[in-house]
C-alpha cells in the first residue's frame, strides 16, 4: 500500500494549479472543460479522490450527522437506526454513529462529535445536559432528540404519545375485565417511562382505580424476569391479573417468564400488554398485544425536523408526537364487542 | 444559530497566530504554557472546537472507519455493529455507517465512502467488486470483510469456520437418529450459505446419508415460512424429519412455522438447529439448538486485524475463522449418551 494521493499529486501530473483541482471537484465551480478533463484523466490514473472533509471546510457543511444510540438489544433501535440511516443516505447524509449508556448523558460523546464538524446530532433514546444542548447550538449544531423528550425549548424532540398511549392501554385491560393491574417500569429517569406511566395510572383513576402493584424493570429483560418471578413469589393476592410492560423488549420476557418459569396460561391467567410494536411483538411465539410507536411515521418526523433545522436555522425547535394504534393480538383478553383489526 | 467559529476567530481573539492555535489543539506540538492558555480560554469563549477533519488532512489519518451493513432485521447485526463500534470508539475510533443490499456488492458505497478520507471499510455480510477492493488498497484504505468471505488474496476475512460448524450439524442430527434431513438455505451468492451447506453434505454423506430434502429460504424470515409449508404440503415421504436452517433469523421462523402454522412438535416430531446463536435463540419461546459463530472473539480479530493493517500497512492480509461449541437447547433430539454442557 502506498500513501493516498493529494490535490498536489494531481495538480502535478495534469499541469495545473492545486486550486483548479479543487475547483474541478466542487460541483457549480467554474473551470474550463478542456482543463477538468485532464485533471479528472490523471486523478484516475492516481487513485485519487476528492476529499469531503476538505471542502466541508469550506462550505462549512460535512453532511455528516452524529448518531448517538444507547443499545441495540431492544429490537427497536437496530430497526430506527436502519431507517434512519438509509433515508438519511438517500439526500446525501451520512451517519457518525457512537453507542452512550442510555441511563446517562451523552455530554462526552457529543463533545468529540463536534470536532467531527457534524451538521446535527441526533439521540436515540439517550439525553444531553443543557450545558452540551448550549454548546451545541453555539456553534450552529441542531440537536434532535429521538424517542426521548427533556424540558429544553430549544430542543426537537420526537416521541410517540406516550401518555396518550399509557391510558389507552388502561381502557383497554379495564374494559377486558381486570381489576388487578400491575405496571412495569422502564427506566425511571426517562421522558418515555414517565408519560406512560402516567397515562396509565391516569386511564385506570378514570376508570376508579389504582395500581395494584408496581415493579421495576428498567428496560432490562433480566430484570424485568426477576420482577416478575418475585411479584409471584408473594402472596396470592399481589398476584396481578394483567401487566402493562413500559416496552416490548420486556414484554416479551415477561411472557417467557410467565410461561415457561411460572406455567401460567397467556392470557388466560394473565394478560400482557407491550409498548412499541418491535417486529418479533408479531412472532407467533409471541403474539404480544402493544402500543404502537409507527417506527416509519417516526423516523419520516425526524429526518423532515433536521433538514427543516439544516437548510433554515432559523427554524423554532419543535416538539412531535407520533399516535400509534394499539395492536391487538393475542397476549391480552379481548374485551367482549371490542371492535378491532386483525393485525 | 450564529456560524461555527474558526480558528482564525480564536487567534484574533487570543492576539496569536493562527498555527498557534493548530499547534494549541494539536496532540504532542510544542507550544508555551502561557500561549496554550490563552488560546483555550479564547475557544471556549468562542465556543470553537479543533477541527479533526482540519487534521486528518495533515496526518492523512481521519480515525474514522467506514462501515457497511446490509440488513439489522436479523439479530445478530445490530450485537455485531454495537460491539464492533465500541471496541474501535474505546481506541479512539468512529465508525461512519452505511447501509447496502446484502445480496449487491458495496461499490457505489465505496465509492462514495473514499471521499471521507476513511481509514479502513469494514463490510459486514456484504460484498464488494475486485475493481473496488484494488481501488481501496490503492489509495492505502485496507477492506476488512466481516462474516463473509471471498476468493481475493489481499483481503482479510473473519468469519466462523462454517464448513465444520456444518459438519458438525450434521454429525448430531445422525446421532440423535435422524435419516430425513433438509437443508434450507441462506442467500446463495454468499461464501456463509457455500460453507455451511458444503460441510453440512459432507457429513451426512460420511455417515452414508444424501439430502432428503432442499428448499431456499435466502436468510429471509418470510421466505424460510413459505419453504417449509410448502415442503409440508407436499406427500408425506418428502417431509423431513430435521431441518438444519442455514441461520438463526430463519429457524425462528421455522419453529413458529411448524408450530403455530403446522401444528407439530419439536423436537418430538421434527428437530430444528440453526447457526448464529442470536441472542433470541436462549429465549424460552424458541430455545433453539444451533451452531454458535461467538460474536465477542469474531469481534476481538476484526478489530485486532483492522488495528494491525493501519499500524502496519505492509501486513498481509489474513483469513481468519473462529470456531464456536453447537449449543445443545431443546429445538433437537439429543443422541442417547450426548455429553454436552446446558446452555
Amino acid at each position: 500500500m502506498k500513501r493516498k494521493p493529494s490535490s498536489r499529486d494531481v495538480a502535478q501530473l495534469a499541469g495545473v494549479s492545486q486550486s483548479a483541482v479543487s475547483r474541478a471537484f466542487t460541483p457549480g465551480s467554474s473551470v474550463k472543460a478542456s482543463t477538468r478533463e485532464k485533471i479528472l484523466r490523471a486523478a484516475k490514473e492516481l487513485g485519487y479522490q476528492p476529499n469531503v472533509m476538505a471542502r466541508s471546510m469550506i462550505t462549512r457543511r460535512s453532511k455528516i450527522i452524529g448518531f448517538v444510540f444507547g443499545y441495540m438489544e431492544n429490537q427497536y433501535y437496530p430497526v430506527a437506526l436502519e431507517k434512519l440511516s438509509r433515508e438519511l443516505q438517500k439526500r446525501g447524509y451520512h451517519s457518525l454513529m457512537f453507542f452512550a449508556d442510555s441511563n446517562e448523558p451523552a455530554d462526552a460523546i457529543v463533545e468529540e462529535f463536534l470536532q467531527y464538524q457534524i451538521d446535527a446530532v441526533v439521540l436515540a433514546s439517550v439525553s444531553l445536559s443543557p450545558d452540551w444542548i448550549d454548546a451545541c447550538h453555539s456553534v450552529a449544531v441542531p440537536v434532535i432528540l429521538f424517542n426521548r423528550a427533556i424540558d429544553a425549548e430549544d430542543v426537537t424532540a420526537i416521541t410517540s404519545n406516550n401518555r396518550k398511549g399509557g391510558r389507552e392501554v388502561a381502557d383497554f385491560l379495564v374494559a377486558g375485565g381486570h381489576r388487578r393491574i400491575a405496571y412495569l417500569s422502564g427506566f425511571e429517569g426517562s421522558s418515555t417511562n414517565r408519560d406512560r406511566e402516567t397515562g396509565f395510572v391516569e386511564g385506570l383513576q378514570a376508570h376508579g382505580l389504582e395500581l395494584h402493584v408496581r415493579a421495576l424493570g428498567d428496560y432490562r429483560q433480566d430484570l424485568a424476569r426477576e420482577a416478575i418471578l418475585s411479584l409471584y413469589r408473594g402472596p396470592e393476592s399481589s398476584h396481578p391479573d394483567a401487566i402493562f410492560a413500559a416496552n416490548d423488549h420486556m414484554a416479551l420476557a415477561v411472557l417467557d417468564t410467565l410461561r415457561f418459569e411460572l406455567g401460567l396460561r397467556v392470557p388466560d391467567d394473565v394478560s400482557v400488554i407491550g409498548y412499541d410494536d418491535v417486529p418479533l411483538a408479531k412472532a407467533l411465539a409471541y403474539n404480544l398485544t402493544t402500543m404502537a410507536q409507527p417506527v416509519d411515521a417516526m423516523v419520516d418526523a425526524t429526518v423532515n425536523a433536521l433538514l427543516e433545522r439544516l437548510d433554515n436555522p432559523g427554524t423554532d425547535a419543535k416538539r412531535i408526537e407520533i399516535e400509534g394504534p394499539l395492536i391487538v393480538r393475542g397476549s391480552a383478553r379481548i374485551p367482549p364487542g371490542y371492535d378491532h383489526e386483525k393485525f
